[in-house]
């Protein structure tokens, strides 16, 4: 059995290191794999660094995006970059020219993009940004993290519809577990919205196992947590902001004497296979659910390993038919999510 | 001029570690100040820890309440048992005889007691369970942290015009900088609710600086930040186990080979100094803002020092008029809360 062709855009520009970064990425999975990769930027700067790097025989392919959208621009300035990576990227998955676009850019801006020019998945209602939480040995899939404000009942039904199918072929669970982000454990605890999620849900066929507290992120009784984009969003920000601080605030504890400042250096080692177990590369980035074509966002930060990374997910996650698998699940609760 | 004299109920009962802690903890208060501390609950086992630990001159009043409310409890549940120490406490308050009430208790039961007893302060809509994160450096009053689950703008300005008058009360800023928990820094950014409550503060005499997003809660940037107690919640819940986790897993990785064994043997003494700088007694509770008298809520497992510490604060924060304050805050600002 032959195996469909994939085609992967890559935002060349995305990432606070520059394109050195994305294309030394790319350029190290066309070695790895068959897919067609697109990198999709400015050209000239494109082929520069491709040469640097030595290209491989199957040579990622350049597809031309004169504008760049910065990191800290709004999406709705993006918008009006017809020309950008982003555009474009959004434009050749469109055109049925690719079927993943990854970028390790400007998040809202690939939201805009993405939601703006292509279809919402039939039987989905709303795209959401989903973020894994590598929580050790239980990676958590939270969405949606920042893609919906205001969301009505529905909404989080297809959330955890679209999640429970992404744990399933990137966790590799059989059955997620699925919960609903909410203040106490019991059925009808919550506010308004997630207690209407809540009895949504038990008419779907999702193994839904009730509220997700707080901590439960953590906690391993959950493989996915719904919750409204403005929840998820605060809850990720703070996280991220508050492992830096215990990090750095434990780091200036221990090297405020001689005795703490030698064991630091003899821990040195210990602190950073800490960080990749915490914040690892192989779930090559916050997927965008419900959209009509695989969307990846990485970290801004991304090494080129990172960037390949991101690209082999979304060519297994586009050639597992990840989107077909919503689209029959979501048919499935068609039902259920009628009266939601 | 005389200071008033004030009297501070104590939940005997409540707490991971029995009445022994609670107990060792008021008669420590009683030894260092010249207020009036009545111990709540079963007299029998009171007086005996008591005399096990030895009286001070000044010993603690004992008013007896028969019943105590489990840590697990629902706060329904509590309100079911007319006798317990949280409803007693409740009932001390009400009938003038306490200033102020503390429990190490459950949070849930607490706050469901007082809000039920006593009545809001006049001008304030809703009580508001508030934590102070104890950012090193730079403490942030965080409300509603749970009593409220679905708000209306008006509840979040009535809790920013609370945690002002607490933050300028505890932490000592003059004006303190008030946000507004939102995703995204811009005005305009946020959900309904948020930007209402946004241009709703902006009618006020309060310090306002904006939207706050998740990573503000450690940026400095802010002394109160406002949310709903649905999000507050679940930040906070999601912090605790985020913390837990880390150092756990931190600790794990340190001691699996030999070097890293003994050179956490060195580092102990600065694990447990960080712990208790991001974790200090010194704040003495979680207040329960805007009902008609004062009362703290600290950790279960509060040592006898802790315990002592949050009597203090409750003495000082009744003696300086907290209340009186926040009322006469409420009161300025009735015409900007009038149309809000």
């Amino acid at each position: 059995m032959k195996k469909r062709s994939i085609h992967i855009a890559v935002d060349a520009h995305g990432g606070d290191d520059g394109p050195e970064v994305i294309v030394a990425g790319a350029v190290e999975a066309a070695h790895e794999c068959e897919h067609e990769i697109i990198l999709v930027g400015k050209p000239g700067k494109i082929r520069k660094i491709m040469r640097e790097v030595g290209m491989p025989e199957r040579r990622p392919r350049v597809v031309t995006a004169e504008q760049v959208v910065g990191m800290a621009e709004s999406p709705r300035a993006s918008l009006r970059k017809k020309k950008s990576s982003i555009a474009i990227g959004a434009d050749l998955i469109k055109k049925g020219e690719a079927d993943a676009f990854i970028s390790m850019g400007n998040t809202g801006a690939v939201m805009a993009n993405m939601v703006m020019k292509l279809r919402n998945l039939p039987g989905i209602t709303r795209p959401a940004l989903a973020q894994v939480i590598p929580v050790p040995g239980h990676p958590v899939l939270l969405l949606d993290v920042g893609a919906n404000v205001d969301c009505k009942p529905r909404h989080l039904v297809d959330f955890a519809i679209m999640g429970s199918i992404y744990a399933r072929e990137v966790f590799g669970c059989a059955k997620p577990r699925i919960g609903v982000l909410s203040i106490g454990e019991e059925d009808g605890k919550g506010n308004e919205l997630t207690i209407a999620v809540g009895k949504d849900l038990k008419r779907t066929n999702l193994n839904v196992r009730g509220n997700a507290e707080g901590r439960d992120i953590f906690s391993g009784k959950f493989d996915v947590i719904v919750c409204d984009g403005f929840v998820g969003n605060v809850v990720l920000k703070f996280g991220e902001s508050m492992g830096r601080m215990l990090m750095d605030h434990l780091k200036g504890e221990i090297t405020k004497d001689m005795l703490g400042a030698v064991a630091a250096l003899a821990l040195r080692p210990h602190f950073s296979s800490f960080k990749k177990r915490v914040a690892p590369d192989e779930f090559g980035g916050a997927p965008l659910l419900g959209v009509n074509g695989v969307v990846l966002v990485g970290h801004g930060s991304s090494s080129p390993a990172a960037v390949c990374s991101a690209i082999m997910m979304a060519a297994r996650l586009a050639e597992r038919g990840l989107n077909e698998k919503i689209v029959a699940a979501a048919e499935e609760n068609a039902d259920a999510t009628a009266t939601a």
